[in-house]
């Protein structure tokens, strides 16, 4: 209080004068000094954190480092020109658009550069190819008239490439060309204006970005190049095994306990239910991509979306499935011990189906064991549905039998409402297998087909000795143990 | 055969000379004929529907119109800097930035419009002053480092800054502002190689593309507005009524029959499904945005992610619940006739509780409401509890009362099986309930805490007459039939 209504405290001394006392006044100092070591603490500390969060981030895909690097590369040797005089000679001025150009346009995978850099030249070509039509014209059309024209032209092409970019297909595919149309349109009209050799400007700077754009293009497909394509190819099988792990543990966890790493494992299916916008968009840019690798240029990426959705409907059951686990305490053993096997045969089953699914789609190979499968899971599902069948049966269960086992045993009734649980437990679980096989087994069909996937090894060579056979069968245990 | 392997039919004619036939020839010329005819039809039948589409994407939100003209106009002024001498003669050649800017920072939005001309503004200045910075560094240390530093600064900051782009908080809010300050440090640091006033180039670019920035901000905040926040603000409590428009004809569908019109609205819960990649873009720029209307500058935006996330938690339910429809005609009916007035109840309250949440976001006022919705919730869950508790007492109902009515009735029991079906659709049902009440309630609760959302009108003047009261009341009414 005294510190706050700025009231001194004092001693009187026995000469008469009084020494103030001063402590408060030390200790807010001390305080505030403490209050700034620990601002400064806190700021470093965060600093600190950020820098390591974003290491850790370069070190869990050290190709993030590799672009980085890649940029810097590219943006000096894009530099030499201007630093040269016999280059910058050649090229003039507008050197500074190659600079430019890399800059811009410089993405982390191949299919994006080659998105920003085909639409930029086209762009550019296409609407310096046009201002220079409406300069002849409006120049042809008397002094007067000239800006009006140019300025109406601009106006109504830059209205309506704009209100374009509002198309989902356009906006896909060609917002960044939809950019470069109305800047290069914008930028030769203009300019038109004032400089005479229009020509030779549109020239100028179509040369330099074609020499940065192919410096991109040559840089990012050369130097470890990132393939969109492959990365949606590697996300959707991930995804998969991803699902049938947390398949796995839910169901694990529902009838027994599992570890804390298993825990971990559950949460899997989250990344499948926001994996929807950076699928689509590595699909969007796939499409740019030449043949690379296992992959053609027209290689059906749109049906990896399919496969995508498919997972996610999956995963939206096992979602449903999680929030099931609260309940888990509640129902009685017996019940658990009646369904636990046939659940847990079904989660496996289930989860088997997705691990040869992820690995067809993986391999670009068609599984042989697929059908074989499917079918286990289908008789999984009858098991369960069979041992749903019998559950009436336990309901009215022998009671205290451990206690005296010569009196006949009471009977209990074990209410519907404590079956409940389980019992929509086990039919979410029976309506994920189903997702599983109409809609996922019959996307990666789908894709199968159309990117016409190799055909299975012992399928093409039927007769082969037996010993090749073993190891076929050995890898797909060691797959299954894997994913196991 | 005849056409493709190239063999002509003749007839031999009196005379001796023969008459070569060509009704292939003809047929092929007209089939190709209506090949051309057909392939210029669908093109053009193509072209008239993707003009089409784009007109009624405008029609159905003319504000897409409005923001189109508005870039026509703002490019229009900013070219009058250009053609107009004195003003040229003012800013000088780098004019050009000018127009450049408007045509790359205007966005739909006015959040995006200012995060592009921040970002632009202070990263131009940043680097603006470190190239300077370098530059001067350089220049002292001799002729001949002079392009060493230059190009080794160049490589280091071009790598770090697009290193940091991976960063998701850098990703989020400052993508753009990366991309100019490498584009402003490679063009200064290059062109000051050889221009020798480089303060003046520094200080011409950067005063261009303020009077662009300036322009877009104005024309963008000014002229038809669109606000990201309020866009948000409008579609959060949007998707909930989506929400609950879909539990309700999903119940619907499910114990009776729905027209056509209320099975469209039954698939509004998937816009919410994908509504996540849209919400966030939307936060992201909406934290850019000065005050306007209700909210302020510092309105809490990531509350309405949350609120967003919940909404999409119950979202994933109801796809579930969905599913369900399929197997809706395996339920005996007796068996309908007995939950089905529970789950409509518990359905209808639980949209009742979104609603009302919907309402609460869309007024910025707490409902005086929430807490008695929320509690007819929970009674209508518990209700429908009670009603599975007395459901094994119908499994065994009366067989063919109708036949015989005086002979005592045979008993028949409807197998668990039969049963399963409704009781996990009920059990799904009360799960949504609870993600709604322990979720969307809460999300929105703590939304109306950090935005301090105004008290409800009859908690604040409770001395009013019933008049006003009797308003109240029936706009409450009014909002609950819109819903219904």
């Amino acid at each position: 209080m005294a510190s706050k209504n700025g009231v001194e405290w004092s001693i009187r001394v026995d000469d008469g004068s009084s020494v103030v006392l001063e402590p408060e006044h030390k200790y807010r100092m001390m305080r505030i000094w403490d209050g700034l070591k620990g601002l400064v603490v806190r700021f470093f500390t965060r600093v600190w954190m950020f820098f390591k969060k974003a290491w850790d981030l370069g070190v869990d895909d050290p190709r993030k480092f590799f672009h980085c690097l890649k940029v810097g590369v590219a943006l000096m040797v894009v530099s030499l020109f201007y630093y040269m005089r016999p280059l910058y000679d050649g090229v003039g001025g507008s050197a500074i658009w190659a600079v430019m150009t890399v800059v811009v346009v410089f993405e982390y995978t191949v299919g994006g550069t080659l998105y920003k850099c085909l639409n930029r030249i086209c762009a550019t070509f296409l609407a310096g190819f046009l201002a220079l039509g409406v300069h002849w014209i409006a120049s042809h059309s008397g002094h007067r008239f000239e800006p009006y024209i140019m300025g109406l032209s601009l106006f109504i092409l830059a209205s309506a490439t704009t209100f374009s970019r509002f198309i989902p297909v356009v906006k896909a595919r060609y917002d960044y060309g939809c950019t470069i149309f109305i800047l290069t349109y914008s930028l030769v009209s203009v300019s038109g204006y004032r400089v005479d050799d229009l020509l030779h400007v549109a020239h100028e700077r179509l040369s330099t970005i074609i020499i940065g754009t192919c410096l991109c293009i040559i840089t990012s497909m050369v130097v470890f190049p990132v393939w969109a394509g492959l990365e949606l190819h590697l996300l959707i099988p991930r995804n998969m095994d991803k699902l049938a792990k947390s398949l796995d543990c839910c169901v694990a966890d529902y009838f027994g306990h599992i570890d804390e790493e298993s825990k971990k494992k559950l949460q899997g299916y989250k990344c499948v239910l926001n994996a929807k916008a950076s699928e689509e968009s590595m699909a969007n840019v796939a499409r740019w991509e030449p043949a690379h690798g296992r992959f053609n240029f027209r290689h059906p990426w749109k049906n990896y979306l399919k496969v995508g959705a498919s997972s996610r409907s999956c995963a939206y059951c096992i979602e449903t499935l999680t929030s099931c686990l609260d309940s888990k305490d509640k129902v009685p053993e017996a019940i658990k011990n009646h369904l636990g096997s046939a659940c847990m045969n079904l989660s496996s089953s289930s989860s088997n189906v997705m691990g040869e699914l992820a690995n067809t789609v993986n391999t670009m190979t068609r599984s042989a064991k697929i059908d074989m499968a499917v079918e286990d899971m289908k008789n999984a599902v009858k098991e369960l549905q069979n041992d749903l069948k019998t559950l009436p049966d336990l309901m009215i269960q022998p009671h205290d039998k451990e206690k005296d086992e010569l009196v006949p045993s009471e009977l209990t009734v074990v209410p519907l409402m404590d079956v409940i649980p389980v019992v929509s437990f086990a039919s979410l679980l029976i309506e994920t297998a189903s997702r599983i096989e109409e809609n996922l087994v019959k996307a990666v069909e789908e894709l199968a087909e159309s990117a016409q996937f190799k055909q299975p090894e012992d399928e093409k060579k039927p007769k082969q000795n037996s010993n090749t056979a073993k190891i076929v069968s050995d890898e797909g245990n060691a797959t299954a143990l894997e994913r196991v």
